[in-house]
């Protein structure tokens, strides 16, 4: 399955998860109610885009009166199911796999990193954080007890394909790729692929030929 | 300026990213052409939508004969500016950092990360792979050198607004942000965001109630 089936668009569902972002922030400051003028005027969100994304999933906030925080923050985290704790492995011990156990964002959205699995002989057994490096061979053991549907491949690319296989086979249906190559997955699984070359092609792109005015004004 | 704006769409140029990294892997293979058909085969990208991804750049390919992958590629390369060296500005030393600066993808894109900076006094002076790693103070005064217009964010939340328009500052209008708030910056500066955060949530949206039979089967 390809994570753009079904019936809400990816955008949306995209744009709720920042949406939840900024409502966890709003109530950090105390806020009770905003208005999706207040919205689009903090996040950059049209209005417009801020109440049709919210129109999917039925009825939000009230005429004149806006939203309330915390219950809006609450519907969003049940919709994208993080109002539980939701069990991740990580195959792959790297940098980026360090960068992740580290990310302070993945708790407080309820994600839980139960496991990490790599190959090397040099770094299974120490520690990544608080969390042991395990063998990737252990992987539908480990798994078998820990039921974690989520998994994240920061693994290079050669070894990628075979590593989905084996988070397939060990009862994973999510998974987050960050080796620039397209997975092979069976229908039920769902991938959502992160490439820095891609993110970084984009704003290629949209460079100007010439750059902007201030850039040399830096010149002197 | 937000990077949705233009007249190609979004999800058209990210694919034209992924068509490129394909390209490259056809050609280190000695393939001369590939039809749409194969493409889809291959990618799992619908071969309508890659004819129309790529009729909003000109003529591609011939009829009954297919594409030439040398010409593909180096014309994608061209419209996403990767024809040319593109040098890119890293703020951040840590986990995250040090994964992009080791990331091989970034070369053979030709991007060029030119200058590491951070503003921890432990980091200043070592060296990240083969760069030295900078004080974020000298951020304008080093940019004034190397021109990067590029820049990529892999700092704390806390310290990204700053950093973001220390970056505009020293002549960055293109921004790859990690840290999971939404920039202010001005209407000429490009910005993409990788939210980890928000890539689970959409996996977790897409999470079916009941896990699949066959990680049940791997309970026993």
């Amino acid at each position: 399955m390809n994570a753009s089936n079904g019936k809400v668009p990816m955008p949306t569902l995209e744009r709720l998860a920042n949406y939840l972002r900024y409502l966890l922030d709003l109530e950090q400051e105390r806020v009770e109610t905003i208005s999706s003028a207040e919205v689009e005027q903090q996040t950059g969100i049209n209005a417009a885009q801020f109440r049709k994304d919210l129109s999917y999933f039925g009825e939000f906030g009230k005429p004149g009166v806006g939203y309330n925080v915390a219950e809006l923050q609450s519907r969003i985290a049940h919709i994208l199911k993080l109002d539980q704790e939701q069990r991740v492995l990580l195959v792959g011990a790297g940098n980026l796999g360090s960068a992740l156990v580290g990310y302070p964002g993945l708790k407080e959205h309820r994600f839980n990193l139960v496991a990490v699995f790599d190959n090397n002989y040099s770094k299974i057994g120490r520690k990544l954080w608080d969390l042991e490096i395990l063998d990737l061979g252990r992987l539908k053991e480990v798994n078998a007890v820990l039921r974690a549907r989520m998994g994240i491949l920061a693994v290079p690319r050669v070894a990628a394909q075979s590593v989905a296989e084996g988070l397939v086979d060990a009862g994973v249906d999510s998974i987050l790729n960050f080796a620039p190559l397209i997975l092979r997955v069976p229908p039920h699984v769902v991938v959502r692929n992160v490439s820095f070359v891609q993110e970084l092609a984009v704003l290629s792109y949209h460079l100007s030929s010439e750059p902007p005015q201030h850039a040399l004004d830096a010149k002197g």
